[in-house]
């Protein structure tokens, strides 16, 4: 961690009455910074803001955090900035009593992928580690994430960096850290996150931007209808779109719409492009 | 808070870096301390360690936290103790990366319920918030507990103190903050933990140490069932047992399971008898 700030003064510590330390009470975002700029910043905002509203959290006062963020961006080294907001203190016990949120910026060097990834696409392994549905916390990015790190701990024996994860009744969710999109001719499907997931950026970007000459459709899939997509990529706000070059035996070229959209991330500032 | 110890050491604070704060990537147990005293430490430690391993955390050592526990249970003024194991500082990432675990231990004052809680019962409401399945986070104390901080939210509009929750599916689990036990004549029936829930360290004193006069189901029970029972009451190691006197409409008189149980825990020095 290159510098962090907590409630708008440097730090390097939270209290430990924090309920972010006891219950995973808060939410977060992971930003990219580049050359100062935060890019999709707005929109790293407003997904903030309905995890605050979903929990009852006060949200804290944008330009604030705009200011912050923006302070964080302009520092030599930093890539990434992430933003945690969590209740506050408080006395011991589940009840959200009313308390002053906490507001943490971190900021980090970037720790780019290889361009070989952004050209050649990467590797996924299944996790079998499922998510459980819980649609008050669906869609939002609260700091409730066993299921990820466990996923991520399977991925270890893997030698893979990415995995896909399926919710308890073996639906399709996301990566560990990263959507999903699956291209069917010009349809670009991706899960339905109205009972677990978290819906990314990256993701939220492609469906309002997504050039004409594809459709998307969010709705359920199962593996094995994954396993029938003409390509299948990756998206996420920190890296772009990464095209999925296998899932476990199942293998696929770089595909048409990974090549049309990483363009439009470059240019955003975030990831490669599929050239570079 | 009366006192902190972060890895042994006197601190009010915990580093940035910590993956409870992150992920909640950790595990905690709450235990009633009384006169220097910490009843049934040794099932909260063989919980603690059933949570570490489960989450792939190096557990701390066994004789260094009983003698951390009992250091602060001889403080005055001291009534609860809370340790909180996570799997320590890190880099950014949700990949577990072998680490140093943190082990924080937490002193508090007691909070003791009105005697006439444990003589005429409590009122409880149904949570409407439903616990995600997932197994292997079942029955550990871990520290991802949004659901049950929301189950608390929604209790401040009843006036009830505690609430009962379900899962996914329907099934009843628990209440936000105690085990559920239904007597059926001279059955005590409460719910299985294999999907979802916390394994309490009182409901399993129960489960191990239950007098001959009643025998113990763990089962599938739907809210339509609790319904139907004789008596209701909650388990749990801070009080002790609590006889539920309603579950919304539903009203039990105190019954005579937890008048025979409660004189066994108060024994141990845990809430109080029924007849105080």
């Amino acid at each position: 961690m290159l510098q962090g700030l907590c409630n708008g003064e440097p730090a390097d510590t939270l209290a430990l009455n924090d309920r972010a330390l006891h219950y995973g009470d808060g939410v977060f975002e992971t930003m990219h910074a580049h050359a100062g700029r935060v890019p999709l910043l707005a929109r790293h905002l407003a997904r903030l803001q309905l995890g605050c509203e979903r929990l009852g959290i006060d949200v804290p006062e944008q330009r604030l955090l705009v200011r912050e963020i923006t302070s964080l961006a302009a520092l030599p080294e930093v890539g990434v900035i992430k933003l945690i907001v969590s209740r506050g203190g408080g006395p011991r016990g589940y009840r959200p009593t009313p308390a002053e949120p906490t507001r943490l910026l971190l900021a980090y060097e970037a720790s780019p992928l290889a361009p070989a990834c952004y050209r050649a696409g990467i590797a996924l392994a299944w996790c079998k580690i499922r998510l459980g549905l819980n649609p008050r916390l669906a869609g939002i990015k609260h700091l409730n994430r066993l299921e990820q790190v466990l996923a991520q701990g399977e991925l270890s024996q893997t030698g893979c960096e990415e995995g896909l994860m399926c919710d308890a009744d073996g639906r399709l969710v996301c990566a560990t850290a990263a959507n999903v999109f699956a291209r069917f001719g010009a349809v670009l499907a991706t899960p339905d996150l109205s009972r677990c997931g978290v819906a990314g950026v990256a993701r939220q970007w492609l469906l309002d931007e997504c050039p004409a000459e594809f459709t998307i459709e969010v709705r359920d899939m199962l593996p094995e209808e994954l396993e029938k997509a003409d390509e299948v990529f990756l998206s996420n706000s920190l890296r772009g779109l990464l095209p999925v070059a296998s899932v476990g035996e199942r293998r696929w070229p770089v595909g048409a719409a990974v090549r049309a959209l990483q363009p439009r991330f470059s240019a955003l500032g975030i990831g490669v492009e599929a050239g570079a």
